[in-house]
């Protein structure tokens, strides 16, 4: 029996899992879960934000399911020091599994156009994958320092890190329309001169089938939202790929769509994009589509069913057409969402 | 007589260049304009993308405006070591004149939202200021390298330099609607840390009526876009800028509408924030609207004439209306829209 470990978190977290958690037992009775703690309530439990029992937990997981992680700008767990602060049990937790690889679908689903605060011919028919890199670059290099009136960070990659993942995003675009992407600012920076070089040597070796072009991140930037039908397959490094792909969540219209899967050495991280929303969490209004969706990748790509993961998928299309949520100019709630979502999977 | 150095350097610059000295001569006729080179057609001629001649031209000008540096992905520009290419021309340029403040205005102009790829009830009357910083972080960090499988760029910044860029927003913004966004990845970055101390620290002493905030980048890259009234002054750090004022340029619908200023030490560096554009390069059909939008704030901020920098704001306005060029969906050449503003300001 598959084991799923549930990490629910902070804010708004703890809402959103429920419903995903819901769901999946709709459509897989036989996976056992287990929910650990992460994040600031696990710095207010344990003193840890990613604690010895949570680790211990993932040992024999086969996915793992979070919610968010983190409080209000002026949040208490915003003054510990770094690594005792909630968003540190996430990178934390990242690195212990391996997960290198951040897939972040961008779909617009028919119907849903006018959801878009572009303009509905823009929008209509997009179907972006970005691959973001999560383990490297600024984000986990011990090269870093605040002292006194200077600070730095190190923005470093090594030619493994970059195949890697430039593997995943190959790998996806054989199964979708063959078109990748790579997005790098080498006309200033070694890294990225690095990262386009290896990229392209991968491609020339293995992937000869695969159509792939570099632009500059900040041209993508640009051209995501102005042009989104040109992209199909995008990879880049973990800051640029944090920044186009909570941009990129703009186009199908609320961040509250985005669900996300982080892939590597063991059991995968499926997640929602959206932050802790503090400001309305325990009122029961959070969108809980894009940690239902998170679930439908859990079960896609951690535990090899796609049938039930299209199951979620469609249904969710269906419930966002019923019962829109409040971040989508609906009135559902979290539960109201929830419910038709699961009627609609009874129904299918 | 002020003296103004024109650098027309690559691509469609030439073309805008010319537009933009047009205009300037008709509302500032007692400006002295001398030409010189910049970019990959200084390297052609003198083997240095910002040679000596063009060095010593600035030592007297009170003003530079500048067209565009690079050429297009597959240029043999792209192939020289790091330090000979184009945009090293533009980036030791920046460092020479001092100029450490980017100023980026995105303005929908009223009549103009229907360009705007977002819905123009989101583009209606948005009026930002991007204040970008210029001179430091990973763009001119010397720690840098590549290096057999591995490479690395070093994002710093020290005191000094967060204070001289943030005072310009706060100066920025006691002259709007004295409010500041100061943009960082501060949950991750020791140097976002150094920058969100050094800003409030700032605020603190000196511009207690200013309201500051701070927000996220990935946030601020969706919400820019999805909410953009939401902002008056946005100050960030250099790649943050880069990418964040080109994601701008979508709001108004063009990349040919978005001027900008670069402020400092001494002489102002003016320059439309498009690239080199090969592909339409040499056939007389590029907008020349945000080179000339650039001379505008060159009279503001260069020779502090806002009179002639209104007359021209006008003026391109009129002109946008009347005789918008391709990349607005119009026809309008270059030489018809230059024409459009020159006979806007004649009648005016
Ligand atoms: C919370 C933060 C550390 C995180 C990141 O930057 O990776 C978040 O923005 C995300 O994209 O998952
Ligand atoms: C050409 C390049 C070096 C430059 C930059 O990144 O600063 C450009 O993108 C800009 O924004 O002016």
């Amino acid at each position: 029996m598959p084991k799923i470990v549930t990490l629910p978190g902070d804010g708004i977290g703890p809402e959103v899992t429920a419903a995903a958690v819901q769901v999946l037992r709709e459509v897989a009775p036989d996976v056992t879960i287990e929910e650990h703690l992460i994040g600031g309530v696990a710095y207010d439990t344990h003193g840890d934000p990613f604690p010895q029992p949570t680790r211990e937990a993932l040992k024999d997981a086969d996915a793992v399911l979070l919610g968010t992680v983190g409080g209000a700008q002026d949040s208490a767990w915003n003054l510990l020091p770094r690594h005792l602060r909630p968003e540190s049990g996430l990178l934390a937790l990242r690195k212990a599994l391996g997960c290198y690889a951040n897939l972040r679908p961008v779909r617009v689903q028919p119907g849903l156009e006018h959801l878009s605060p572009l303009k509905a011919e823009l929008a209509r028919g997009v179907d972006i994958l970005i691959v973001r890199e999560l383990l490297g670059g600024v984000y986990f290099d011990g090269d870093r320092k605040i002292d006194g009136d200077t600070a730095y960070n190190t923005m470093r990659y090594t030619t493994p890190e970059v195949e890697r993942v430039a593997k995943v995003a190959f790998w996806a675009a054989e199964q979708r329309r063959g078109r990748v992407t790579s997005v790098d600012k080498a006309n200033v920076l070694e890294v990225s001169e690095l990262w386009r070089r290896d990229v392209t040597a991968l491609r020339d070796r293995d992937y000869r089938g695969i159509h792939l072009n570099h632009e500059y991140v900040d041209s993508v930037a640009m051209l995501i939202v102005s042009d989104p039908s040109r992209y199909d397959v995008i990879v880049t490094e973990n800051l640029f790929g944090d920044i186009l792909s909570d941009l990129a969540a703009v186009i199908p219209g609320s961040l509250g769509l985005m669900p996300s899967a982080s892939l590597g050495d063991g059991a995968g991280l499926f997640e929602p994009i959206h932050g802790s929303a503090p400001d309305i969490a325990g009122k029961g209004v959070a969108n809980p589509a894009a940690a239902i969706m998170s679930a439908g990748m859990l079960l896609r790509h951690g535990l090899k069913r796609p049938d039930a993961a299209n199951q979620i998928d469609r249904a969710v299309a269906l419930a966002l057409r019923a019962q829109p949520t409040r971040d989508l100019g609906g009135a559902a709630d979290t539960r109201t969402f929830t419910r038709a979502v699961l009627s609609a999977l009874e129904s299918s």
